[in-house]
């Protein structure tokens, strides 16, 4: 049962406001505990609603059911903050059809209708997790729902760097970077850099390499459960970022070992009912259409 | 124990010949029982050696390994036979190293004494198992180990097809074809059509059309046990070809229902010890080579 | 002066007879002498009109304005018939916004009225001319406007094939085939097969290898007037298919020698007046939406 | 007559000085006048020689022809300071076989001995000059061999700009960046981005978006004397940055237009006798080579 629903809104984004005041009156038509996320909402009027504005400190464990009004961005950062409570996540679009954030504020209120009556979809995906360590300290730790980048942090200069899985040496590469997705973010940056289309049902992980200097270079897709290690290399200064969702970055030397794998939890995903990612795929991408 | 062994060569090749003599020799020392595959070596010499000469039917349950000297389309060919009868399978490469065929002539000798000996690696691989139906009646049948490809019978001419997932509508495309490819197959045909790299431990399938006419289409990566059924669209008068690792085909229209789906037995690959996938893929692509 | 309007249409297209209705009445109106084409239009009710339907032999000479009304694929046909008699063409797109037809039946009289009035734009591209030897003698010459593409005649079978510029020998390769395009090409079959776009107004060729069986390929763009010369190997019994504009065939082996250059007429293309190709880029590609 | 010649080294490079030594005593033998670059071989012990080491200003006029001993980075610094001279460039290359220093230290001597006895082919290539404004002031301007590039300062964001060619608006685009290249430069970072290979006669440009955040993006070849603008977008801030041959940089923001044109000067590269680009792309690109 969803009792207690917290609202997650874009963050400075009063358009919104509208959809997030809809969602108040219709939980509290239903005497539903509504909490408010200071961090995405804080100009927001709750006083109006008598709804408590949290820092997410403070939300921890006392919701039932995230609802995310916004768009895929916002979707990425509420979605790290959830995964950990293992409470179930869903998104009302703002503007266009997105691929995490996929009920539209005009069937809103209907989904909502039919998610508290125990009538909708659930799936769970993998995140995950990056921890970058400076001998045997570990001195940075995030996670990540759409993918991990290892990418040179001045454009003009190229990045060489060793990936290794489970611990057995990949390849050695000078390029712009490379891109660890996961199932989800294979329809996000790791597309534009030529990647695969992943079913976010599999527990796998795409490697895609962002300009590389080779010609021979193709995304590797394994195994989701791989544990995989990034050295930059001393040549090229060693001097590489890890950035996490295109959102939190880390600048990196030839003496740090970064690490990324599956993070322990999968988050759960609710969809209306019928949810079809096919559909979801031929309506972004155009399939279908012919040249 | 592997105690009876057939040897498969590569089909009028008498290439394979001195390899062969080598490896009768090396397990009639040991006491091993050595079979002849008819098919491939009908030429060979086989009184010299005193070995049988055995059609495939025959060969059914008398063997524990099977052995193909030959290339990676030698090899495809009797895996398809082997797969059903749950014996492992390895390959020595007659030319240049190949992803399946990885022992060398040179090595093969001191591999067999390691195989033997019970020192070796052993891994299991998907094949794909297709079905052609007009109406309810099942009109062909086959496995394929790299691919089942949908294509056009005759190049200049389109063709227009449905891909269905589960049973759920995918997508409606023209094309010159789509490649549905296993893991062991991501490194053949689906590599040069653009498709991603798959680690072969996995079991997923990876769709990748062909010359498709639209720009927005991408490598699609599915769960191994996905049942994909493919319809030749009325359009482009509907005659269109399935085809089995390059190597068996069948011609469908309209009216035809093409099932793919993974076969219910994986394959046994057996490699030396220490046997490196990552390796093989460095050195078959280069990589680690810049421009 | 264009007093003599040849009229081609859609083969078998019932669906071009309303506009080329209209645009016989158009013409007659303005005392423009009106040939229909009995190739497209046999079926057309021309008595109704009094207007010839000729041969294109007894066209040669005929006309001083061609329109198709059609797709691109009856555009191409024609253009290539029209190109010798250094006539300018014009296209009426039937159904979607074509590359090559992209005047609307909606615009179509006024376009008419404008182009009568010496008011349209005019633009030259280039077509090649390709030509197939069996020691000294011609076996096959043919026109292209978009592309000639030497491809296997049966899809599950690779060829292997040399190709010459200028008689200097630039690589062996084994694929599924090669385009050689005209930038009018660029956006046909040569874009399905991963090819630049290239401005029409360019005089130079672009080849496109078709899933070469290496991953160091790249489409390679070289001057209009290069002379090319493809040969089949006698790998993969020398087999091969020369196509032209997708549309006509000839089966080559390995005595043959096919050569191909830059057609030595331009064709004079016309467009309404401020035709903005780059518009119709974004228009057709979907240029500027966003993922 | 190539009386004068002026030697350039690889910045800071040892390695290259047994090939400028044994380069000296040879000029020196026939009597030549030897110039050395004071830039790249300021640790040079010039005063073994008696050659007088130069900075780029003195050197102005006072060389016929100009010789690079390093690796093709090398070549392009040279190559931007020499081609308003309209003196010709030769590359010695230090390491791997580059695109552009072409004769290995081993047959250096004798090519240079060609050279002098006027044995050699020479080509002209096109280069790019990039003009920054801020309103009408002019606050960048410089010379690129290989490519100008627009892209993100900082690789977790995207940047938005506008194209436009000879004045009309090509797209606005959403991507890392575009590479604008030269024929020269098709085989550099247009080549790791999926550019085409242009043959380095042609006069002609490659636009190449980098990552576009759209999957209908392509290859785009325009007219070498085409004049091309780029304006970065208000949105993400409107700030990007231009580099010139990965070497030199300048940060923009939506107020600025940077133009980007044909070089007045071509740049004349001096060959081997039988110099043969096609044989470079099979060595360079491993084109033969089968999977």
């Amino acid at each position: 049962m969803f009792d207690r629903i917290a609202i997650f809104g874009k963050y400075n984004g009063f358009q919104s406001w509208k959809s997030i005041d809809k969602l108040i009156k219709f939980f509290q038509d239903r005497n539903k505990q509504v909490l408010l996320d200071q961090t995405s909402c804080q100009d927001f009027p709750v006083e109006r609603y008598g709804v408590p504005l949290l820092s997410r400190d403070k939300m921890l464990g006392q919701f039932d059911l995230a609802i995310v009004v916004g768009g895929d961005g916002t979707f990425l950062d509420v979605a790290r903050f959830v995964v950990d409570q293992q409470k179930p996540i869903l998104g009302v679009n703002l503007g266009r059809l997105g691929f995490l954030a996929d009920v539209s504020p005009e069937s809103m209120l209907s989904t909502m209708e039919d998610v508290l009556n125990g009538t909708y979809d659930c799936e769970e995906r993998n995140l995950l997790s990056v921890a970058i360590f400076d001998q045997d300290e570990k001195v940075f730790e995030h996670l990540a729902f759409n993918d991990v980048v290892i990418h040179k942090p001045d454009a003009p200069k190229m990045i060489e760097f060793e990936t290794f899985i489970n611990g057995r040496f990949l390849k050695s590469q000078r390029s712009d970077g490379m891109i660890i997705a996961t199932p989800t973010g294979s329809t996000a940056y790791a597309l534009s850099a030529g990647g695969p289309i992943v079913d976010p049902s599999l527990n796998v992980l795409t490697l895609v390499s962002i300009n590389p200097h080779t010609m021979s270079n193709r995304p590797f897709v394994v195994d989701g459960d791989s544990q995989i290690e990034l050295r930059a290399h001393e040549n090229c200064n060693g001097i590489a970022r890890i950035t996490c969702d295109g959102q939190i970055t880390f600048e990196i030397n030839a003496r740090h070992r970064t690490q990324v794998k599956r993070h322990q939890h999968f988050i759960k995903l609710i969809h209306p009912c019928g949810h079809d990612y096919f559909q979801l795929l031929r309506a972004k991408l155009h399939w279908g259409e012919k040249l």
